[in-house]
């Protein structure tokens, strides 16, 4: 499985160090590549590039997106959904109303992949985040219990079904308590099995009774079941463990290989070759396809790893392949002569809108004064580009309609921290005024710990004691909204949402703000664009 | 004309409050209305939405786009060209390199838009810029004087002609002189009738000459051609100047009416019958579509507008639709099956960098020594979204491997500045080490002053006081380099690229850094996407 970006021109990649060229997916693809993961690009431009790999490969392949909130988290056009923890909280109110929400999530995401073109959905996830200070896990979970994550996974997994494409549990045998990012460095874990039956296998047991199509192996070594290699790469884990002790028949396929638990200790042929004779079916973004082709080739002639092996991966991966529809894009290819909204039906941007309502919380809501010298201050865990935040975003615009002017920091911004830990915020930068504090951190994988580092909670009190914080907004992480609620202040209104789009955004906002209306043509606060 | 955005579905609009949502424009497009200005959205979205506005049509209709600097400019996956006045600049030392270029630069942009769908490309822009204070125009001229702007915006409209699609001489009778942004507000200008025959009225007859096929004219107030009208709702300045004088007989079509200039003094309906009134045969952009109609159909019934200058108009508008192909998208649409970059051929590609090579102007340039404490400060006039940095951007990039850590500074961020005329960069907020300053500043409209009144100059002078200042690239303006270069100490390495693009960075900055080469399996520096 390479990858390519979701853009039809080599010249619209954003990563081309890892997205391929067309000139080497079509050779690789020629001479049989299995499959692609699409990352970047519009929902749009999707379904064109996975006509085009159809039409390359010749014959059918797997497509594939890490799209676990929604087509429209990676691919714009598409509905972008709260991340799954907000449905794990609602679970521990309310279990059915979470576990119907689940399955229509899964229904969305399996119908609009189906639509672009995609026919295999690397979701749902089955770690259990039992770790708030995971860094690539975290919201991305059912749950930070087996039972939690069990349920709403094999609800996901029943939607995505229902729609035709496959669905992946991962990450095999269990990410939910690591400390360390694996794309960055090696986690090491000292469970020892029966620790594992009894929390992180629950999910994935559970997603294989549904009848999981495929299992994402984890970088990340359990010294009690394999003192030396971690689970994408140890036999002990994928064959021992999910092949004869869970019963999986399913396809296998590694995480990325690319990643830099596996590349600093192990060559791209090396790790290609260790992780199939361990059992994995698909190889997924090796470091170096050609490397890695190469390497198995040598494998299985030397008869290091036999061809039955061979065989059988390749008739799980047909067996796999014959479950979905061959669902090329006509129908979204076509729809520009027929309707409106070729993608999102009414009924996903129904399901978006409940699932923020659903999984907002509040604390003191109630409206905060309009005033004509506040600061809207925003704190975002990603500007380049930060697709929540465009120039009509709701926390930009409505804010400024009730008199706070924006600031956005992040992290290649210029920092308002200074070094004192009772006064951290520099506020002379901000300017006088009340804040409105709103922050998009969410504990997204590759950052380091950078983000998670800021003292909120110290800021919050400081501003608290100078009595300028109107109210706090936080989007994404349920563990700061935790944190800092425990310090705010009786009166000060503060919304969360797991979710950051804008209509998180809107219902968010609509909490603490009294609604304005603007003269009818006056300009929104922010314009950037126009006719010339 | 109304506007729609590229995207295909209402949510992905970026600005709801003027682009009319797919049921308004399927209802106003089926009932007659023109033709359609577009704005956001890939080339490949742009493909698509044509032909659903050409199905919702029925009849032939006009689509355009300000794709004054190639379609890339607006639509992503097309080629983005350095701003005319980079050939207005090699004009004075080279007439035939930037005449060729200029041409070539007009078949790049005429061959995207018409595999885009599109019919109309919104320019050359005919205004002369002899006010580098000029907000809105600025970059956007093909120069500074009326030889120059003639020659080069004939060649460029030579260029449209030849892929079949028309072009737009703008903004009539020339906005280049202009100190007051007309998206904000009405420009006056004392400009008699013979000092505009000297000077603004020379390219567009010209223009005229080559065969353009429509003007769009300006709002603001020629107070000794017509005392109390703007030039667009002027019958002076459209049906005596342009039509009489300057024997105009292709389409005239105003600039947005929706822009201050014209909506702070007149209603929708009122500025659309003195527009048509006054000689213009399209409205662009009116307030409110249904009133500007309603109030044109009750002008005509009433005969306050004869109906002999509707058929006009109506003529005018059909002769130019015959004069380009029915150019559908199809071509667009069927390349996901053949070719590898279905709209940027390597002729365009070559073209964009040999614009960005031969309007590269540099003064003591040579590598500046690597560092490993340095900042790479910049500021860009765009964050939200902020198209030309990209996480993987060479302007992030290539520094941060020569060991300058990046800070970033936008309109929207938290200042740099302090109330010291001497020494007005808060130099504490950035760190210590060299400088790399990266000025992303080139006059857009809709900013105010904002960006213009930032103390670069002093602030060149205090780095170079401290002997922080390691380099400085500017992209962008040729006003704000021709300032900055006459305090730079000699030896100190300076760039200008009146272009913004990753081309752009990446030929200037290997212009002051060393190249360096990454470790094989080194993470660039700033990575915001991955597999999950």
């Amino acid at each position: 499985m390479v990858r390519a970006s979701g853009h039809a021109s080599d010249q619209q990649r954003r990563y081309p160090q890892w997205e391929l060229s067309n000139k080497e997916l079509q050779r690789l693809l020629r001479d049989g590549v299995g499959g692609v993961i699409l990352l970047g690009g519009t929902s749009t431009e999707l379904a064109h590039r996975c006509q085009t790999l159809r039409h390359w490969a010749k014959a059918p392949i797997l497509l594939c997106a890490d799209v676990e909130e929604g087509v429209g988290q990676r691919f714009e056009g598409s509905t972008w959904l709260v991340p799954p923890i907000a449905l794990g909280r609602l679970y521990q109110q309310d279990q059915n109303r979470a576990l119907s929400l689940a399955e229509r999530y899964g229904r969305c995401t399996g119908y609009q992949a189906h639509r672009c073109g995609l026919n295999w959905v690397l979701g749902p996830v089955c770690d259990v985040n039992n770790n708030p200070a995971n860094p690539v896990i975290n919201v991305r979970a059912w749950g930070e219990d087996a039972e939690t994550v069990s349920s709403l996974a094999c609800a996901f997994q029943r939607g995505l079904a229902k729609e035709g494409v496959l669905g992946c549990a991962k990450h095999f045998p269990g990410h939910g308590n690591t400390g360390v990012d694996s794309h960055l460095q090696l986690p090491v874990l000292e469970h020892n099995l029966h620790q594992l039956e009894e929390l992180e296998l629950v999910p994935f047991q559970a997603a294989i009774k549904t009848g999981i199509d495929s299992v994402m192996t984890a970088h990340l070594l359990m010294r009690n079941l394999d003192a030396s290699r971690p689970a994408t790469l140890s036999r002990t884990v994928l064959q021992n463990l999910l092949r004869n002790q869970l019963k999986f028949e399913g396809l296998i396929v590694t995480d990325a290989l690319v990643m830099q638990a596996i590349t600093q200790t192990y060559g791209a042929g090396e790790a290609a070759v260790m992780a199939f004779d361990a059992g994995a079916d698909l190889l997924l973004m090796p470091e170096d396809a050609d490397r890695a082709i190469e390497a198995l080739c040598e494998a299985l002639q030397s008869g290091q790893i036999p061809m039955q092996r061979l065989e059988a991966s390749r008739e799980r991966r047909l067996k796999a392949l014959r479950k979905v529809d061959d669902c090329n894009a006509e129908f979204l290819l076509n729809s520009s002569k027929s309707n409106n909204n070729p993608l999102e039906r009414d009924e996903d941007l129904a399901l978006a809108k409940e699932l923020v309502s659903a999984s907002l919380e509040t604390l003191y809501p109630g409206p905060i004064l309009a005033t004509d010298s506040g600061i809207n201050l925003l704190r975002v865990d990603g500007v380049l580009p930060c697709s929540m935040l465009t120039a009509t975003a709701p926390a930009l615009v409505l804010p400024s309609e009730a008199g706070f002017q924006s600031v956005i920091y992040h992290n290649l911004g210029i920092s308002p921290w200074r070094d004192d830990p009772e006064e951290p915020l520099a506020l002379q930068l901000l300017g006088s005024g009340p804040i409105l504090l709103q922050l998009f951190l969410r504990g997204n994988p590759f950052r380091g710990d950078q983000d998670r580092h800021e003292p909120w909670a110290a800021a919050i009190k400081q501003l608290q004691r100078q009595k300028r914080l109107a109210a706090l907004v936080v989007y994404g992480s349920p563990y700061l909204w935790d944190e800092l609620t425990q310090i705010l202040d009786i009166g000060i209104p503060a919304v969360y949402s797991p979710g950051q789009m804008a209509e998180a955004q809107s219902q968010a906002l609509a909490c603490i703000l009294q609604p304005a209306k603007l003269p009818s043509n006056a300009q929104p606060a922010l314009i950037q664009e126009f006719t010339d």
